[in-house]
Parts: structure tokens; sequence; C-alpha cells
């Protein structure tokens, strides 16, 4: 097992805090959820440990050995980010080579399936690509790179429901056959949510929340059926957050009732209802860069 | 009332058609949902409409004006689209004033109000900004722009789930104050479906559905509850699609069965069950540009 452990990791752009003093841990064997609103600071960590932002405070390591300006170790580490990092001219057939020239584990064939499978032309240009196929060539290089850490930064940005059904499918596919460590930035989170096993959430800079996916689900439950009746079951309740499709209501409320009246289900709660529990709902929170 | 209307469009990219004699109306007053999966080509149509790619056939009119070069004609309608169209190093009030430059209905008072409300800094640079934050000052600009046509290319494109709902109840608002045509075209069909009142769903270039949407609900029902439920209700009707959240499972059926049993929910079917019942669930399209 390999680790990466931040500590007090702390990241200024100006007088702005974007990391304020972050310790978290990112393990080999794992699939970890970060999550956040805009501007709580996902991307800068993510930045931070790949050495694409220096950080002005704290300490980042792989098994121990300082990460900052260790080419070495970061060889370890594929970071899918925000921009493509690659000249916009560079064909994306090219841009698998390119690749594989940093990462030596980098699976070629693999990429061409891939490409296949998401109907991406790999002799187009990457500066030619529609947002949704731009995140798709990245996700395909992140996933076929064969690093043992491999951090996906908003992965789904700009796809359609059937290619997002297909890269969680390939994600957990990879991940047992790699046993790397794979961690998720995400907006969705209700369809990211049962990929997880250990959940991160940053507000502000901070880590406020860190938690194996199964203690955070245990702490309430979710209480669904129409909403008249839930409403009227749940008043007592210390209701923690709620949401509604259609006719049907579901609150997330502490604890776990014995048993519910007919017509009504309980069930353990779903992640976007924790997530909007511990963040609140706020308006806007400010970019950090 | 104004109508932009596009007649056989036909826009190729190489031998490929992006576009495949599209006609289609939209109309002030009125919210669109502009539908299809990545690669279909929807921004395609989009810029073609405000004259950003040359089309190759077919012709674009604006109350029978036509549109292609007709910069008057242009000044009524803005679209956001996937690119910034302006320079990185610009400051987001500067983006303010250059876009009122060009509209001269932009409202430059309720920008800087939605800029407050998402937490935008207007003295950042729009190179600086995050994804997130980068489509903000996007959504920020169009809905100030005091355009009578708004096309709204993935306006929640990176937005966490706050955001986006701030941005649904702006979208509203707006609308109603102006009479506006708004059209919205995104991947998050069911958060923006109860917006649209008429829906086009693009495929491979064609259009191969416009409806209003009230009609298109009314094609079927969902039928919602507990998954081993409602298999067992539904398993000789025609299903068109289905979906699940949790425990919970919804499907979408021809017809409407005259009553359900106790503990099931029949309602409207949610939009995304019948766009993946319009569109199918194949997987990769390939990309149109």
């Amino acid at each position: 097992m390999s680790v990466i452990r931040l500590d007090g990791v702390t990241k200024y752009f100006g007088k702005k805090a974007a990391l304020d003093g972050v310790s978290a841990e990112f393990e080999t064997g794992r699939i970890y959820g970060l999550l956040g609103r805009n501007g709580a600071g996902k991307s800068t960590l993510i930045n931070s440990v790949c050495n694409r932002v220096r950080i002005n405070k704290g300490e980042i390591s792989l098994d121990g050995e300082r990460l900052q300006e260790n080419d070495k170790a970061l060889g370890h580490i594929y970071a899918m980010s925000e921009g493509v990092n690659l000249p916009g001219d560079m064909r994306i057939s090219s841009a698998f080579k390119v690749t594989g020239d940093f990462y030596p584990n980098f699976d070629n064939e693999y990429a061409g399936e891939l490409a296949k499978r998401f109907g991406l032309d790999v002799k187009k240009r990457l500066g030619r690509l529609s947002t949704g196929y731009r995140t798709i060539a990245k996700i395909i290089i992140a996933l076929s790179s064969g690093a043992e850490f491999i951090f996906l930064d908003e992965p789904v940005l700009g796809l359609d429901a059937n290619h997002r059904e297909l890269f969680y499918r390939l994600l957990v596919e990879r991940f047992i056959d790699s046993g790397c460590c794979m961690v998720v930035s995400t907006h969705l989170i209700d369809e990211c949510a049962n990929l997880f096993e250990h959940v991160i959430i940053i507000d502000k800079g901070k880590v406020i929340c860190s938690e194996s996916a199964e203690t955070l689900l245990n702490e309430g439950c979710a209480i669904t059926g129409s909403a008249a009746a839930v409403d009227r079951f749940c008043k007592d309740m210390d209701i923690l957050s709620q949401s509604s499709m259609g006719g049907i209501k579901s609150v997330y409320v502490r604890g776990r009732p014995e048993s519910v009246p007919n017509g009504l289900e309980i069930s353990k709660p779903d992640m976007q209802q924790i997530f909007v529990s511990i963040t609140g709902g706020q308006e806007g929170e400010g970019d950090t860069k």
C-alpha cells in the first residue's frame, strides 16, 4: 500500500487562502470523493499534490518522501485537471504517446479501446474538441496512465448521461484491475456517491469532513414517500436536509426510527443530502483563485 | 412576438454533417430545451444561429430577415457558448462593459448584483477563473445582455448544486421580466426540465423531436415505488425507459393505467426518462466537430 499525505497545507492566491491548513491522506486501493462547493479549494488541492501550484506552507509526501519538485515520486501520480496542458493542435493519438513518455505504464492499447467505446476519433486535434469530448479525451488519458494515484477533477464535465454512466463503469473496472487510488472531485454527487469508499469535504479551504462513506451513510437515514405523509411522520425529527422528485419527498434525518407507517420507506440517505446538510445552503462563496 | 427560423440548415465539418437539414423555430416568450447527446450538434446549431460558424446550406432568419452577416439583426441575439470569446487577461468588469458596447440594453447594474449573489469578484481576470466561476461569469453576461433571444449552451457546466439552483431561479425571473426567448442546452435534463415549454431533441445533426413539454409529458406516465413492487406491476407494460434512486424505481411506460396498487405512485414521467427513450442508450456516437 502507498499513501499520499498532506500535512497542514496552505496556499494563498493574493491575500486569500485557497487552502488553509489542509491535512488529508490518500491510500492506494481506495476510491475517494473530494467534495466541495464552487471555489472551496478542490482544484487547488489537486494541483498542489501534483506540484502544479507551489504551496506556501505545509508538507505533501508520498510514502514519507517529500513530493514537491520530486519528479520520480510525481511519476506515480496522474492528475486530470481543468486544463488540457497539451497544445491545442496536437492530435489525440499524439497526446496518448506524449503521456506514455512521462508515464511508463501508460496503456496505449487500452486508451485506443476506450476511444472507440466513447466514439472519440483519435485523429482529431485537442483544440477542436467540444467540451464533452475534451473531457472524454482527458478521462481516457487518466484511466490509461497506469499511475498509482489518479486524481480526477470534474471528470464528467459536459458529458451526456450515457457517457457519464459509461465512465462510472470504466472507473470501477480500472480500479478493480489496478488497485490504484482514485480521487474523484465532482458536483454530480448523487451519481458518483456509490463509488466512494471515503469522502473528504472541503469548504473555504478547510477540510470539514473526512469519513468513510459507510460511517457518513449510517449517521442518519432517509424517509421517503408522498410529501404529505413524510412531512407528517417527520415533523418532530431532526431534519438534516430534504429533496423531492415529482410528488415523492425524501428527507434525511438524524438517527433511525424503528419503524415507519405503511406507504413510507426507510433507507440510507443519499450523499447529496449528506453534503447539503454539512455544507449548508448559502449562495455564492467566492472563487479562490 | 419575434421568431428565429431555421430552414434546412446543414453544416459540414470535413465530410461529416454536424447539422443535417435542421428546421426549427424559436419564439420570444418561450423557454426551449435543446437536448441531445454529446456530439449531436447542439453547439453547432447555436453557433450557426449567431453566425459564429458559416452554414453550408439552408437559411436562418429573424422575423423574415436573413441573419447571416446581418449585424443589426444579430444584435438581438446573445449566445453564451463554450468559449469565453474575450481575452483571458480582461477583468470581468471590463467584460461587462465590452458586452454593453455590442448590446445596448445590457444591464450593468443587474450584472453587478448577480456577481454579488454568486460570490464572483468582478475585479478578477477571465483567464484566472475556475471552470465553475467561468460559467458563472458567462451566465451573468448572458442574463444581463438585454437581448431578445438568449441561447445558453451548457449554462451549469461546473456549477455546484446550490449555484445551479440559483441560476434556474434567476433564469425564470429574467424570463418573466423580459418576455425574451431562452434556449437552454444541457446534459442535466432532470434539473432543467420543468423550465422548458418546448423541447427540441437533436441526434446526429437531425431534429428527431420538437414538441411542447406538455405533449411529451402526456404521452406516457411514470410509475414509482419500491423496485420489486414496480417490476411486479409493470411486467406486461410497454416500458420506454427506467431509472432508480436508492431503493426507489421509476419506470416510464406508454399510456396510463387507471389505478395502481397501494405503495406505488403514478405521475408524469420525467424529461430524462423521455429523452432516454427517444435517443436510445447506445455508447459513443462520435464528435461532430
